[in-house]
């Protein structure tokens, strides 16, 4: 039975993280309210709640975290027309303005006035209900599980990276960062035609390094204090037979950037995906020189649809992904799991485990 | 031991197949020659042979067959360093002239003047002995067999075509036609990410249309005489659940172009690979409201080193193609074969087989 | 002052033009009601005039005609911000559901439940008064007259065609028809760089052709009975110096496709603009073999804004297609001038000219 | 008459030009020899020149220095057909080695292996005789000048940049760098459909800005001291009426490379053309939040057709960018006046001036 309130976690400050009671959400004419089953815990709401914000986005008042969620739905808009209460569905948390000159041309991922969550405006969905755009909203068929729903959005951020670096049948790339988002980038690549993969992550991240084996990754590379930058360019081009063709990188940091400009091929491409340092050091000439593109990627740009197809499909298996599972009033210790960066993908349980799930969720 | 002679299945007109000798060739300071082990019989060969040539080519001096060639390099050009005697290679028979303007922009499958095999004025390689280019020798590693050397011929124009119609992560796809061509982009298209394919071909085909369920197709579509095209438009959209995505189209016939536009979504891409009918009556006012692109793929581009790669790390496996093996002494009866369609790919011996193959040939 | 009517060219039938009034419209929340100052007449308006559709568009009730229009805003709705009244403005007539797979993409031109007008379901805007998406509205300088903003409207059709035909520096284009679309494509062609261009028409038309020289063609072709397909390829490559990189065909007759596909270079490319016979039969292994690809354009592409500002900064000049004034009252008159080709572009006024013309149209 | 010697402007280290004799080349099979009438001087000679070298490219050998040439073919190879005795042509100073991955692709411009002058391995021609591939040299029409010949290359990089860049009708441009190729860049971009542009330089270049005032730019911006990075954004906003579309960065420099990207509005491109500062603190967290794309051009890729097509039909005058003449035997002075950019293009004339034009050059 559905919970007639709506609990959710909400950050209010650094360290701040207050499971608190919110209005149940009514539907505009052109949204679903879903009543939330699973929800992941991203890098983006441990930054929220470490640091008060996000790169460029702070708090400015309290928000709720959580953006990787899937749900049941309970109430329809009055316009909507092809979801109806009882449907399971993936909810997309990025939406654009629709009319700006970016949404025209169907970047809405980047519009300037977008509903994206979880962003200093916009409210993130852990919590027991939230309402969303109809058509962001992708219904599961039986054979996909809620938490498999909750981590299309991470999957769908994979699936874009990989379009954007062009990645292709017999790609070799570079994966820099293990964590979540590098190893659902692993997945991706490798389901687009990747053969040589290599995943570089900081030593003590050895548990993510090892998800990477098990998923197919052709080598890893836990980076030691002391290896320097052409070491490293030295141990990926002995991997992958050569420099790489792609880079996805993962991590936003100096390094990750600079070895994945030198470890590239000429005419090789770069998408940068994960956000870090603010400003970062980089060697120009030699990617002028080489003629490196330098995509990057932010969020996800109509990617679902491909990222339920996939899995929907048994294309990709996304369930190895899932290191923990906690029920809503455990979010606390969830987010502590998350942010010592224990696991791997933490997942949040609003209802109890498989309560929407005509198929249980086991690896 | 090498042979010392150079027996030749060559054409001198209309069914008039000959094993002819021809010198053994010396390579130019750019190229080896290549003693051939393996080599594909492609429909184009068969035109060849059966109507004295293909399309605007026609015979106008006797033509060696084959173009689907592995084998061992025997000799090496003056200026050649990247392979050597005993090097186990596919060749790739298509070159351009490297100094006209389609060359300068990568388009040498296209070049008015290349070393494009087999035409009316370049022999084909269905020979003991071969001499091409250096870089179009690609040297296969030890896991990979003559026989899949030979198949990266069709794999490459699968490879192109596939890149060509911008199949991608979650495509439907249909491949029309379940010949050689069509069951190597049904491989393709899976390995770029077609999560549903549907392949048609004519009833009396039905032993190819086996091997694509075999190939993981989603369904096949036997045609039937008295199928209309809004039938099989019809009988399309339900195996893939809705419209195409793309559509690698290997017939080149009048009703493979007008289903594939017709089953097509709004905006989708049409690559058409195979040659057929010179004029063809198509759907064109539903083509250009619903923004259709039409496509075309001729040979590959560059694709052997991708088709090398899936093959060889596993990606993709090719060996279910070969459906009859036979020694070069019975090249008329494999051409007879062939050219009635009762198997898939017939596979032409020019040495015993797997004198050259570190692993046997075994599907 | 503005009219307390709404005057509207309704058609109800073949040739069954009225001048009919209907209900000013009140705008929507996300609407503007602009009152239409002029609206050009368009082939599509002449064929649901004279043939009761256009295409798979049947009328299935009385529709107002006319979508190529520019007007003042004289009421804005709730949430619009970037437009007031009295703001000068040309009207998009095409905007898509917001919500579906291809506008999430941005190709809400062929969105299959989008507000294009004029179709069989949505009314075109040659009336004193048009409620349309203040986002389809673009505001124009002071320089840029009423009627230019109209012509905005199939300039974007040629911006979009010759963007969607990849027409760059250096390009030899053909452009299939001499009428408006043809004439806006030439000057898309010019400004996108080409600069080699041959505009084909029939012998009859050569008023279109002599406008065709004022805006700089390389050279014209007035097509005459007699020629043949290749007696045409040859003089298309006579004029242009060899093979065509790009086609504009604006005329969707099965001539204007087979001689673009014929006079292209291999790996040319042809954009599909007109929409004409049903089933054209054409070349294709030609095509094939050549490698051409076959694009198609349809409405246009989020194209105003570059429309309207290569207009604004004066770097193409779209006065000299208006060939034509006529008045509201005299909109049959109007027609017929229009369906009978005399002229080149029909401007029907809907308010007496230059009311809202900071700078007088003139030539 | 064709002189019996060859001398070349002969680098030997730093400071140290040299005016040498060398023996005069024949050509090889695939070549012409070319008699060089006119050659710009370009800044990697000015750096060979003052520092020895170039980025990666250090003096390992005595190098002839300049790559902008035109000349008289005066002897042909054995092979050559579509040049004879006594053409003038344009010499593209880039060729790659056709065999390799790259190069395939059609990417000879990053050929490893290429024949890219003037580098560490290949002598450039600033001689009076010059051997180079037959398909690199481009027969000029009898209207173009042998000085423009010479200025194709610097134009064919920036109609490659402008390409990479994605310039369109209507986009707004940045371009960083008032130099020869910052206005090249200026003049390709307007070509190729910009309506406002802005170019910076330092405030002691305004004699640069001034030329770019003479061909057209929106605006100019002389950068002093103490500018802010935020403030020479808003001046660029200013002048653009918004955030840029694109940006094509000449210089190389950490603040252009910087302001490009502050500068630029979420999902524009951003093409790095200069080559500069090794290593580069980039604002990178604010290009991957808004989507930014930072690609690079090297040299340029088949674009001396489209560069001599844009110059022989009067799309774009590139005269204006000759501000100095130099006589062979003043090459020293020549380069002091590059060397310390008092002008803009320096032109050093092998044979007196005019002698090959049937069209004197004039401004």
């Amino acid at each position: 039975m559905a919970p007639n309130q709506n609990l959710a976690a909400t950050v209010y400050g650094p360290n701040d993280l207050r499971l608190e009671e919110r209005p149940i959400p009514e539907p505009a004419f052109n949204e679903v309210v879903v009543e939330v089953d699973s929800c992941g815990i991203c890098g983006t709401d441990i930054h929220f709640l470490k640091e008060g914000g996000f790169g460029a986005q702070r708090l400015i008042k309290p928000i709720v975290l959580g953006h990787e969620s899937a749900g049941v739905v309970r109430k329809v808009g009055s316009s909507v027309t092809h979801l109806k209460v009882g449907d399971r569905v993936a909810i997309e948390p990025a939406a654009g303005c629709r009319t700006c000159d970016l949404c025209k041309v169907g970047k809405y991922n980047i519009c300037l006035d977008g509903k994206h969550c979880t962003t200093q405006k916009h409210d993130g969905n852990c919590s027991n209900y939230y309402a969303q755009y109809a058509d962001c909203c992708f219904k599961l068929p039986d054979n996909v599980t809620m938490e498999e729903g909750a981590l299309l959005e991470p999957l769908a951020v994979a699936v874009y990276a990989g379009r954007r670096a062009q990645i292709t049948l017999g790609s070799k790339v570079i994966i820099f960062g293990a964590g979540p988002i590098g190893l659902v980038c692993l997945i991706a690549a490798k389901a687009m035609g990747a053969t040589r993969t290599v995943i570089l992550d900081l030593e003590h991240a050895k548990h993510r390094l090892e998800v990477a084996k098990q998923l197919g990754v052709t080598d890893v590379i836990a980076i030691r204090k002391e290896d320097t930058e052409d070491q490293l360019v030295q141990k990926i081009h002995e991997i992958l037979g050569g420099p790489a063709d792609r880079v996805l990188e993962c991590t936003g940091s100096q390094p990750g950037m600079r070895i994945s400009i030198k470890a590239t091929r000429n005419a090789g491409r770069i998408c940068l995906v994960g956000l870090g340092n603010k400003d970062v050091q980089l060697p120009m000439v030699d990617a002028i020189s080489r003629e490196i593109e330098i995509t990057t990627a932010m969020r996800y740009n109509h990617d679902y649809p491909a990222a339920l197809e996939i899995v929907a499909s048994g294309y990709v298996n996304v369930k190895p992904l899932v290191s923990h599972h906690f029920d809503l009033k455990n979010v606390h210790e969830a987010f502590r799991v998350a942010s010592q960066g224990e696991g791997i993908k933490i997942m949040i349980h609003l209802v109890p485990r498989d309560t929407n799930n005509p198929i249980k969720f086991t690896k």
